[in-house]
């Protein structure tokens, strides 16, 4: 049921070794609100933009299914900008501008036809104002799924295990997991973050899948092997936007569903990656997620009987 | 049924961030025969050592259930002896010495008892003398299964190239791939080398999985996290060791079987590495290798019903 989305509305300008863009539609929350609609017609956005956002887009998240009244549009300021460069071997960028713009005194404001959302995806965001937007919702939400980054465990280390402590899922990649534990193994890694607050881990580990742990358990999923990876910009985000928009359309957050979430999230990752930008995720059909699923499914299931 | 193993058996001394070894056993067709040695009690070894090798050791080979009438103990020679020390990271090392003493020559020969194999397995070994074991086989195995390394791509190009043609079932791990193939995608990579003669490739990506590949069809296995690899060493050859021996159990080359045997392959090498050399893979019991295969089971298993 009804999900709300925080996190960055934004340009990005990308250089992959396939071509570059001028500055397109991009952002956190755009990916993982987008990717989550085709689950869930009850995605509630919230963030901030400048006037010099195409309107078009704010019709087409519309248009996707999601609420924007939590879109704040700031007049005589510009949308936050981010440009980078990927290495040859797509794993690794460069960052080459930040420009927050109206990211600088964001102050997330949640509508009153978000409040009693049953589930919150907090998109990579300073950490400060994902906790800010769980303090201001009235009743907090059956499952709050949090996705950071480096930066904030370089810089803002005390706000950073503030927020981890008050959230249920976290997800973090894989250097992200050893920067935050000071732990090469992963399994280390997880229990260690799990003592920080949260009940469930992903670790994603972009072409080589994700893992989901709880205290007890763990699962992996791989990403579907791929011809080319033009462009990963927003494949974590749409991951962790399929992974919670199945939980919302489900309403389950037992073990089991969370493995489904991770293959809905994988697919709906796959699709990103395949063109710039978010040129693959609009007009996805069922059709298509469901065939991608398939893939996944004919791709890892096998069938042992132990006696 | 009955499954000849060849390639080296020798001595390593390695270094991992965990510590160190003198001189162990080690060697490619050690590694693999042993593995192979849970599945089938048909394994029949060839290779060559030195009479500085233990007899005590070659006891063991036999009491593991591997024939060693194909082992040679060439008098006043000494065994092929590597060294290498791991990086922190341990999917990468530095090969420290290489002394390949009775390699030099060594002239495989296939003892009467060995003919009409059904399975054959080529552990990494240089590629002439991997193609001479083919030819002197009487009768064509049902499955041969090869192993290879960058060295012989780097080196002995031509030589690699026509052993390859004449093998089922290609195994090299991802950097190999590329190598082979000068292309990055392991998904471009993999359709060349399936144009290279093989009609199955396994591309091995250590603590990342590995992918199976057809021309039609992919399946894709993970590595068990754990908490630490202790020692890579022979992971590879232990995989490879544990798939065939679980084909040669079955006698089933179907694509289907040839996943399980993934399975069995990877859950294999995930005792391998947990302490240094040999040293875990001697004396499991049925009991571990089957907990092990269903945390495999566990790991990836997931239930999506997609109308």
């Amino acid at each position: 049921m009804s999900l709300v989305v925080v996190g960055t509305v934004a340009f990005d300008a990308i250089q992959t070794p396939f071509g570059k863009t001028d500055k397109i539609i991009g952002g956190a929350a755009t990916y993982s609100g987008t990717a989550a609609s085709y689950f869930t017609k009850n995605v509630k956005l919230v963030s901030v933009v400048g006037d010099d956002f195409p309107p078009a887009m704010i019709d087409q998240f519309r248009k996707s299914g999601m609420s924007t009244e939590g879109l704040q549009v700031k007049h005589g300021a510009k949308t936050f900008f981010w440009s980078g460069r990927y290495h040859e071997d797509m794993n690794t960028r460069d960052t080459l501008d930040t420009q927050l713009n109206v990211l600088l005194d964001f102050d997330p404001v949640i509508p009153d036809s978000y409040q009693d959302c049953e589930f919150l995806m907090l998109s990579n965001l300073m950490p400060q104002l994902q906790k800010k937007v769980i303090e201001r919702m009235r009743t907090r939400p059956k499952l709050v799924v949090m996705d950071t980054m480096n930066f904030w465990m370089e810089t803002q280390w005390d706000a950073l295990m503030e927020t981890i402590q008050l959230v249920d899922v976290l997800t973090v990649n894989d250097s992200e997991a050893r920067l935050l534990t000071k732990e090469y193994s992963l399994v280390k890694a997880a229990q260690k973050i799990l003592q920080m607050g949260p009940r469930y881990l992903i670790i994603k580990k972009g072409e080589h899948g994700a893992l989901l742990f709880n205290k007890e358990q763990v699962f992996f999923a791989p990403a579907l092997p791929l011809e080319d990876v033009f462009d990963p910009t927003g494949a974590g985000d749409t991951f962790a936007g399929g992974f919670i928009g199945h939980i919302a359309q489900t309403r389950d957050i037992s073990f089991d569903n969370m493995k489904r979430a991770i293959i809905f999230g994988s697919a709906m990752a796959s699709f990103c990656v395949e063109k710039f930008g978010l040129e693959r995720m609009i007009g996805l059909t069922q059709a298509e997620i469901d065939e991608r699923v398939q893939q996944f499914i004919d791709l890892v299931q096998f069938d042992i009987e132990l006696v």
